[in-house]
C-alpha cells in the first residue's frame, strides 16, 4: 500500500529520478536561459531595475516588486505571506525572485510562463499593487519624463511604452538575479572541502530518501523543461498531521489556474537554491523553521519519520545551497519635476 | 495694517533678513555637522545603511526607514501621508532624508533635536512601524547574527546592541545623504552659465520677495543653528482662502509637541534643496505641484498675490536646488538563516 502511494506520488517524476541524479551534480549553468525576443543589454536592465524597485508601479505609490521579493535579502519578503496596498494580505507565499530566471514556469501553480509574463501580474493584482488596468500602468509610466525617454531608445516605435514592455525590462533585470558559487558549487565543481561532513552527509540522505526525485536539476526545481513547463507534483502527497497542522490543503494549488480536476493540490516544485534564507516555508507560509519543513516534506512527500539527525544533516545540506549574491548598485528612480504622480491619492 | 502684519509675521527672522541674503550665496558646506559622540565611519555607514533598509524594523516585516524616505528617489514618498503597518496612514508628509543632516532640528515640529534623536521615533509608532518598544527592536536586531556581529566590531562593550547605537548607525548613513553640485551651487561657485535666464529671475523675485528671510542659509532652511535650536515659523501666517482649500490649520504643529500656545501652527522652515521633486508640498501634504505651492507661500507667508510669470521664475530657479544624488551600492540584509523572525506573523 505504500508502496502504491509512493509510485502514485511520484508520477512523473520517476522517469527523471536517474537523470536527476546525474543532473543535480552540476553548478547553476553560465547561461541564463532569455527568450529570444527578448535580449538582455544594458540598458534594459537598468531601466527594469528601476521598475522593479519603483512604488509608483502600485495605485497609491507604495508596494514596488521589491516590497515582496526583496532584492536585499533573500528576494522575499520572509514572511508567511505579502502585504499589498492598503495592508491587503496576500494568499501565498512570496517566492524568491533570485535564480526564478532557471525556472520554466513562474508563480506556485506554474500559471505564467515566463519571467515576462509573471511581471504583468501583480501590478493589476488588486491586493497587491492595485492598478486597475494596463492602461492605467503605461499612463502613469508615460508620464514619467525619464521612464518615457529609456523605453523610447530601448524599444523604439510608436509604443515603446507599454505593459510588455515594462515587464521584458523588469525581466531582464530578473535574469541578472543569480546567486553562484555557493558551497554546493564548488563542491561539485571539484573543491571537496566546501561541504562540511555534516553537510556531505545530508547530502547522501537527500539523494538516497528520494528528495532529488523532485528536486534535481542545477537548480534542484527539476529537469531543465521548455519554458512555460511546469514540473508539478502534488503537495501533500501522504496524509499526516501535517496537512491539518499546516492547514496544507486548503488552498488547491495549480488547480486553481486550470480547474482541472487534475491538478487538484498540485504545486510547481520549488529551487531549493536559497532555501535556509527563504524562510517562513510551503505555498502559505505556515511552517517557519527549515528543520520543520524538512521534517514535513519527508512525511508528506516521502512518507518518511525523518530521524533527528538525518533532518539536521539535511538542514546542513540544504544551507550549502546558498550562494553569493552579487553587489548592485542602487537605481535612481526617475523624477516627476514639480508635481506628484500619487499626490492627489490619500 | 499689512505693514505690521508683515512684522510679526516675520518675528525673529527680521533680524536674520541680512545675514540669510549673505549666507545663501553658498554652496552646501563641505563638512556634515556631526556631533562629537558618533564619529562617521564606513563601517557605521554601512550598518546604518542595512538598518535603513530593513523592514524588520517593523513589527510585521513590511515598512523600513527607505519606505517614506525613499533613498532611490527624492528621499520621500512623494504621498501627502506616508503608510505605515497596516495600511494605516500618517498625519504629516514625509520630509525628505536628502540634506536633512544639515537641519539643526527634525520632524516637521522640530521635537526631535538631531537626526540621532529623530530615527528612534518611527519604529515605536504605532502607525509607522509598530513596535512595541525599545527593548523589542534591540531583541530583534540580537536575533539577528549579522547585526550582532557588527555591533559588537562598531560599538564595543556590554550592550554594544543597544536602541541608542542603532540611532547612531542610521544617523552616520543619512550624513552621506548629501546632494551637492546643484545648478544652484555651480552657480555661487562662479559658473555664471550654471543658472538659466528664467531662473535668474526667479532667484530676484524669490530675495526680492522676502523669500529668502526665512528660506536663507545653504540649505535655504534659515539660519546655521547650535543642533536642537530649530528655525520656526507660523504657517499660515495671513489668513487666505488657502487656509481652507487646503486644510492648513488643522495640525497645530509644534503645539501638538510642547502645548506652549506660542508654538501653535508655528513649523520648523523646511529645506528648498531638491524641493522641485518632493511634491506633494506642506505638513500635510496637500498642495500637488511646486507652482501652487509657491503662490500658497506667497500669500499665506508674505501677503503676495504672486504673478504666473513670477510664479514661474520662481518655480525655475527652485528646480535650479536640485542636486546630484551619489550612486550607493545596495546594502545586503544580514539573514536569519533557517527562521524567519517574522514568520509567525500573519
Amino acid at each position: 500500500m505504500k508502496q502504491t502511494k509512493r509510485s502514485m506520488l511520484f508520477g512523473s517524476a520517476v522517469a527523471t529520478l536517474l537523470a536527476g541524479n546525474l543532473v543535480s551534480a552540476a553548478a547553476l549553468p553560465t547561461m541564463v536561459p532569455t527568450p529570444a525576443d527578448n535580449p538582455t543589454t544594458s540598458e534594459k536592465v537598468e531601466l527594469g531595475k528601476q521598475l522593479f524597485f519603483d512604488p509608483r508601479l502600485s495605485i497609491d505609490g507604495t508596494v514596488s516588486c521589491n516590497s515582496c521579493h526583496n532584492v536585499m535579502s533573500s528576494g522575499t519578503d520572509n514572511r508567511p505571506t505579502s502585504v499589498g496596498i492598503n495592508g491587503q494580505r496576500g494568499g501565498r507565499n512570496a517566492p524568491t525572485v533570485w535564480n526564478a530566471a532557471f525556472l520554466s514556469a513562474q508563480f506556485w501553480d506554474g500559471r505564467a510562463a515566463s519571467l515576462e509574463d509573471q511581471s504583468k501580474g501583480p501590478p493589476l493584482n488588486p491586493i497587491e499593487m492595485g492598478m486597475p488596468s494596463e492602461a492605467a500602468v503605461v499612463e502613469r509610466l508615460s508620464s514619467i519624463p525619464g521612464y518615457v525617454e529609456q523605453f523610447n531608445a530601448i524599444f523604439k516605435g510608436k509604443n515603446a511604452v507599454s505593459y510588455d514592455n515594462m515587464a521584458k525590462a523588469i525581466a531582464a533585470f530578473e535574469r541578472t538575479l543569480v546567486t553562484r558559487n555557493s558551497p554546493y558549487d564548488r563542491y561539485v565543481s571539484g573543491d571537496k572541502t566546501a561541504l562540511s561532513q555534516q553537510a556531505q552527509r545530508g547530502k547522501q540522505v537527500f539523494e538516497q530518501s528520494g528528495c532529488n526525485a523532485c528536486h534535481s536539476g542545477a537548480n534542484f526545481a527539476g529537469p531543465a523543461l521548455p519554458t512555460g513547463q511546469g514540473f508539478y507534483q502534488k503537495f501533500p502527497s501522504n496524509s499526516s498531521g501535517y496537512d491539518k497542522k499546516y492547514d496544507l490543503l486548503a488552498d488547491k494549488g495549480r488547480f486553481e489556474a486550470t480547474k482541472d480536476e487534475a491538478d487538484m493540490n498540485m504545486w510547481r516544485v520549488p529551487s531549493l537554491r536559497n532555501i535556509a534564507l527563504t524562510a517562513p516555508y510551503f505555498h502559505n507560509g505556515s511552517v517557519k523553521t527549515l528543520d520543520e519543513a524538512v521534517r514535513v516534506m519527508a512525511k508528506a512527500q516521502l512518507n518518511l519519520d525523518i530521524s533527528d539527525k538525518d533532518a539536521a544533516d539535511v538542514v546542513a545540506f540544504l544551507n550549502s545551497l546558498s550562494g553569493e549574491f552579487p553587489e548592485i548598485s542602487m537605481p535612481r528612480l526617475p523624477d516627476t519635476v514639480n508635481n506628484s504622480l500619487v499626490g492627489s491619492i490619500k
